[in-house]
């Protein structure tokens, strides 16, 4: 709770005193004024968050956070709970969705285990791209009481502070991406944006992985139980967290902590990794100038979470994967806005006639 | 003529009966079926565009082609005709967004003088990015009479067919993006978007770069003239392009009905490279199944475009500078595509459960 409480008092304000003067050197540049729209603000706000008007994205991170959630048990997702710990593997094998992208993009992964149900069996040549943070396995059934307990609750954000204070030790991290995985892990999240953005559930709730009809309709039910039965105090981060959130949850929220402490701008991916937003976001409320929405996710409650951080997606692409993927795809973008604020010649350079 | 003939008739429909086998192909990778929403709607429609059921995007060119307007007396511009020329120079230096964005996507630059007001004087080492095919020095004022001769018109087209395939012949190219510079060429845009798509001027008309109020209302006055005076015909191309186009313009058609007639795809940027795209679609409707429309720019009649083409666009950030910009940043996204389909790990791969 010490360290918890350290890395909060040390998270500032982000100071947007220094846009203007941004803007200015935007202005500039050889492109009629505000031509580069949503890349102009990106860049404003990187400047603003690090506090360097020549900023360098080096070497960006996306976490994976894994952990499973009790309550899969109710037959909330389309998928059997052993797929978070296969997915593990996958994920460390560099087969899955968030492996091809991150490539692409140029970016790191490292995969945390925060709670998977299963004993992982890990090759010593992988362990640099894994770290072991399980704080249990799995949550327990929250239709039957509290998710965890507040110690876990507080112990999973901790985790996730140290995960990335660990790595941005190693190598100065520029920017962060947060990514999950856990089968039933939409429903954990339903229940956190329903109480939190104090919303019924029928306005928060998805498809996760696929489902439909009947088992759509279940999966309402289980979260209106779980809601009725533990009252999350929707004042309290921790409290919601322990009462119906889930450990990957807690680490992705952590990373956020640790991150915009040290001034380091975060891209938050779809539903998951913003609901473990909002939890960071009732720690410390600074925290929202800090972080860019990767892109709108499918899953209904997204759009209600990124309406309450009052948050504009960068991208739409009709994604629900997960796993930090709409967020490394966004993190192209950012890098991108920063090279254009370094690298454009001005009118002056140029010889060229201004309006 | 001949030449133009030549390529339009070797254009084929885009096959898409490949698509059910990529979707099969995509539904046995390692994520819930569906989840990467328009990824797996970009991939599909590569393979079926290519015949590839292993796509890959090596090679990426952006071809700029640049032309002046002898409309741009009208004071149409909040820019003077010469940034046109200062702009060719800026784009051979690399100082310009295009640059800076073509660079971060690792993504070739083509400036094309398509018909540039003033004479170009380009260092030798410069020309393997530079093509001289400058129709004439700009456009006729479309006020007064066509912007060109129905031959010239022609040309320009022959013309982009040219450059593209100069390029393919020496690097085989996997994705094209075109782009524009040209002062006043939305104001020539609009008025191609109203004849073709069968619009008000009001409903097509947007800032340009940068102007408003009486600036706007006499923008307004000058496409309604000179539609009045040169009476377009909407069904045939050329004739559109003659009346109230520009060289740039034909330029990207043609660069569009080269590339097509090889099954290369070309992704489209803004309002002026839209517009051009119309030209094209009216000289050969198949080409609509080939593009992909990079953003949605702020330009009003964009949408108006992208909607009569059926067209989705992948990005929309607000952007309304031209030159590529959008269109290279969406080139990141469809080969993000590519990697997912040829990358990613099945499920039995993986050793994961399925649904």
């Amino acid at each position: 709770m010490e360290k918890l409480r350290e890395v909060l008092v040390r998270i500032e304000k982000v100071n947007f005193s220094l846009a203007q003067e941004v803007q200015e050197k935007l202005d500039s540049l050889t492109k009629p004024r505000g031509s580069l729209g949503r890349l102009e603000d990106i860049v404003k706000r990187i400047v603003c968050i690090t506090g360097n008007f020549h900023p360098k994205i080096k070497n960006k991170v996306v976490f994976v956070m894994a952990g499973d959630h009790g309550v899969a048990e109710e037959n909330v997702s389309a998928y059997p709970q052993e797929v978070t710990l296969q997915m593990v593997y996958n994920f460390l094998k560099g087969g899955a969705g968030i492996n091809v992208l991150a490539r692409h993009i140029k970016t790191k992964v490292i995969v945390v285990d925060m709670g998977v149900a299963g004993k992982l069996q890990i090759a010593n040549r992988k362990l640099q791209n894994f770290k072991d943070k399980k704080i249990n396995y799995g949550t327990k059934n929250f239709t039957k009481g509290p998710a965890m307990t507040r110690d876990e609750a507080i112990k999973s954000l901790i985790a996730g502070i140290e995960v990335f204070e660990e790595e941005h030790r190693k190598c100065k991290i520029d920017l962060v991406a947060i990514g999950d995985m856990g089968i039933a892990n939409t429903t954990s999240s339903s229940a956190i944006t329903a109480s939190i953005c104090k919303k019924e559930v029928k306005e928060v709730i998805g498809r996760g992985t696929g489902i439909s009809g009947e088992r759509l309709r279940n999966k309402i039910r289980v979260i209106k139980k779980a809601l009725r039965l533990n009252k999350p105090n929707s004042e309290d981060g921790i409290d919601v967290l322990s009462k119906v959130g889930g450990f990957e949850i807690g680490g992705m929220a952590g990373i956020i902590l640790g991150a915009v402490s040290k001034r380091v701008p975060v891209v938050i991916d779809g539903f998951i990794s913003s609901a473990s937003a909002l939890i960071a976001y009732k720690l410390e409320p600074k925290i929202k100038d800090y972080l860019f929405a990767g892109h709108l996710s499918e899953e209904k409650g997204h759009k209600v979470i990124l309406e309450y951080l009052n948050l504009k997606p960068i991208l739409n692409l009709n994604l629900r994967l997960g796993e930090g993927t709409g967020a490394v795809l966004a993190m192209n973008i950012i890098e991108a806005s920063v090279k254009i604020l370094n690298e454009m010649a001005t009118f002056k350079e140029a010889g060229i006639s201004e309006e």
